[in-house]
C-alpha cells in the first residue's frame, strides 16, 4: 500500500526487561520510563496485522508495563501502550481479511502509544459502525476481561465475588453479573462506595476495613454460597475470603493491587474442601478460547457498547506527541479513562 | 444374618470435632486419644456394607484424624481407623452384591479400629485371590493415592515433581512414574536417601536442605519441564519449587507435614504463567471418578501387589484390644506398617 510511510511517530520505552519492583501503577513523571522517537513502521509478518492508530487508551497494566513490572517484559526501543482502535492498512498471510477494517485490538507485546501499530490477527476485533472511537479504544481490555471471568463464575453458580469493586473493571463486573441474574458480592475499601455499587446491582458490598467484614463475610458466604472470587488485590484480606468461601471455591486472581504477600493459612482448604487457587490474563484467553466462544463474548460486548448499557468515561484526550511531558498529569483525574490520539 | 453378634469391641475415639492444632502426626501416647469399648454393631442403610474385620493398617492420615487435624471432624464414641480389609456380612440396598466378598475398605468418616465396620460401597474395592491380608488391608489410601496422581502428572507430560520421596507414598509414586516411562524429580530431606531413590527410579533427587537446591532445581526445570508437584509437605520451599517450575505448573497439595505456612510471593505465576495451586484427596476422587476409570486404576494397583511390584512392609501386627496400650511404641518401627488384626 503506498500511503503508509517509513517511519512514524512513537511514544518509547527506556527501560528493558523486568525491573524486579512491585511498585504498582503510579508514576510521578512518565519520562522516567518513556521518551519520544521516529523508528521504522513496521512489517506485517503471517498472521499479523499492521494498523492506523485513531486511538489508544491507558490502563493500569501500560503503567505497570512500562515499569518493569508486568507478567511481560518490556523491549527498550519499543513503542509502550497495549489497547487501542484503529485501521487495518496492511496484513501478512492468513490475515488478509483484515485490511481495510476498524479494529479494537490488544497489542501483543507492545506498541499501541504509536502511528502505526503492528499486532497478531487473533488481537484484533472489527468494529461496528455505531461504536466510537472512544468505546472502540477501551474495548478490549475491561469489557472483554470482564465478560470472560464474569462467565468463569457462571459456570461455578449463582454468587460470586469481585475485589476492588469500584475500578472500572470491578464495576462492569457487578453490572454484569446483576443483568445475568447473577449475585455479585462486592468488596471496597471506603464505606462511601457501598451505596453506589449497590445500585449498579451487587447484592451485598462489604467494606474490608470494617473489622467485622469477616464475620459479615462467613454470613453471606453461608447464604449465597458463592464459588468464584474475581480478585485484583491479591493479599491478606483476599486469602481470608477464600478460606471463609465454600468447598469447591475457585480464587482467580487478574491482578495485584496490594503489595502484601498473601500466606497460606489452611492447605486443607485445598486438599478436603476442593478449593483452588489460579489466575487470570486475557492474552491468554484469547490465544487459547475456542473462536466461536471468543465470537459469542465479543458480540455480546459490542452490543452492550452499541445500546449504551455500557459506556467509556473519558477523563481527556492527549496527542502522541504530548504523552512524555504531560501522562502523569493527565492521570491525575480520576473520573475516566485517558485518551491518546495520533 | 445370625452370626452377627449385637455388640463388638472397638478403639474408640475420645476427642470430638478439630483441635484447632497443628501438631502433626506424631504421639507419645494413644490413651490421650483413645478408649477401649463394646458398643452396638451398626447396621447398614442404603448403599452401605457392614464388613467384619480381618485386619487394619496404620496411616499417618488415622493420627491426624485422633487428634483433630484432618479433613473431617472426629466423632466421640465412634470407633478410630480409616482403612483395612474384611468380609462383608450384611449390606443395605443397592450394596448387597458384596455381601460374601472380601474387600479393601476406607471407612468413610471413621470406624476401622473395630470388629466389624460400616461403610459407603463405593469406599469398598473387592479383592483378587491371591492378594494376602496384609496387602489388602494397606490397598487403597497409599497405593490408590499414588496411581491416582500419577495420572494426573502423566496427564500434564513426562516429568513431575514428588516432594517427602522417601514415604511410602512418595516411593510408590517414584516407581511408578519409572514404569510408566515418566520421569520423577524427588525432593527428600537428607542426602543418604538421594542413590536409593535413583536406584527406585527417580530422574533426579534434590535435598531440600542443600542451601544451592533452588539453582539446582531451576537447571533440572528447564531441562525436564516438570508440569505437576506432588506435594505431601507444603511449606515454603514447595513454594520457591512451584515458582520455579515452567508456564501452567499446578502443584498439587495432598498433605502439611511441615508446620510452615507457605507465602504467595509472585501472583503473576498465576496470572501471567497459567499455573495454579490445588489439592488432592482420595476420598473426594473416591466419590467422583467415574467407575471405569476407578476400575481401571484398581485394577493396575491389584496387579502391582499380586505379582509382586509393589507390596506392603509390615513392622508388626497389634491386636485390637492392644492399640490403645501399645499403639504409640509399635509406631516406634519406622521400616513399615503397623497392622492392627481383631
Amino acid at each position: 500500500m503506498t500511503d503508509i510511510p517509513s517511519t512514524m511517530f512513537a511514544v518509547l520505552q527506556t527501560g528493558d526487561g523486568y525491573s524486579g519492583k512491585a511498585t504498582g501503577p503510579a508514576i510521578a513523571d512518565a519520562a522516567d520510563w518513556l521518551e519520544p522517537g521516529e523508528i521504522a513502521v513496521p512489517q506485517p509478518g503471517p498472521g499479523e496485522a499492521l494498523i492506523r492508530l485513531r486511538m489508544a487508551s491507558v490502563n493500569p497494566s501500560d503503567l505497570h508495563f512500562i515499569k518493569g513490572e508486568y507478567g511481560q517484559p518490556r523491549v527498550k526501543g519499543a513503542p509502550a501502550g497495549f489497547e487501542g482502535c484503529g485501521d487495518v492498512v496492511a496484513a501478512g498471510a492468513g490475515a488478509e481479511g483484515l485490511v481495510g477494517q476498524r479494529v479494537a485490538f490488544v497489542a501483543a507485546s507492545s506498541g499501541a502509544w504509536a502511528e502505526y501499530v503492528l499486532t497478531k490477527a487473533q488481537m484484533c476485533i472489527p468494529l461496528r459502525p455505531d461504536i466510537s472511537d472512544e468505546d472502540g479504544s477501551a474495548q478490549i481490555v475491561n469489557p472483554l476481561t470482564a465478560m470472560a471471568m464474569v462467565d468463569i463464575a457462571r459456570s461455578e453458580g449463582e454468587a460470586f465475588v469481585v475485589s476492588a469493586a469500584t475500578s472500572q473493571l470491578g464495576k462492569l463486573m457487578v453490572s454484569l453479573g446483576r443483568d445475568l441474574g447473577l449475585k455479585p458480592i462486592a468488596l471496597v475499601r471506603r464505606a462511601e462506595a457501598v451505596e453506589p455499587l449497590k445500585a449498579l446491582g451487587a447484592a451485598e458490598v462489604l467494606v474490608t476495613s470494617d473489622p467485622e467484614m469477616g464475620q459479615k463475610f462467613a454470613t453471606i458466604s453461608r447464604a449465597l454460597k458463592p464459588r468464584v472470587f474475581l480478585d485484583a488485590v491479591s493479599d491478606q484480606t483476599s486469602e481470608r475470603i477464600f478460606t471463609a468461601m465454600p468447598n469447591g471455591a475457585r480464587w482467580v486472581s487478574y491482578g495485584k493491587l496490594d503489595a502484601e504477600l498473601p500466606v497460606l493459612t489452611q492447605m486443607g482448604q485445598l486438599i478436603f474442601m476442593g478449593k483452588r487457587i489460579e489466575g487470570f490474563w486475557l492474552t491468554q484467553w484469547m490465544m487459547t478460547t475456542p473462536p466461536a466462544d471468543q465470537g459469542r463474548v465479543v458480540a455480546e460486548v459490542q452490543a452492550r457498547f452499541a445500546d449504551g448499557r455500557w459506556k467509556t468515561d473519558v477523563s481527556g484526550h492527549l496527542p502522541l506527541r504530548d504523552v512524555v511531558s504531560g501522562l502523569a498529569e493527565a492521570l491525575k483525574k480520576t473520573d475516566g479513562k485517558v485518551m491518546i490520539t495520533p
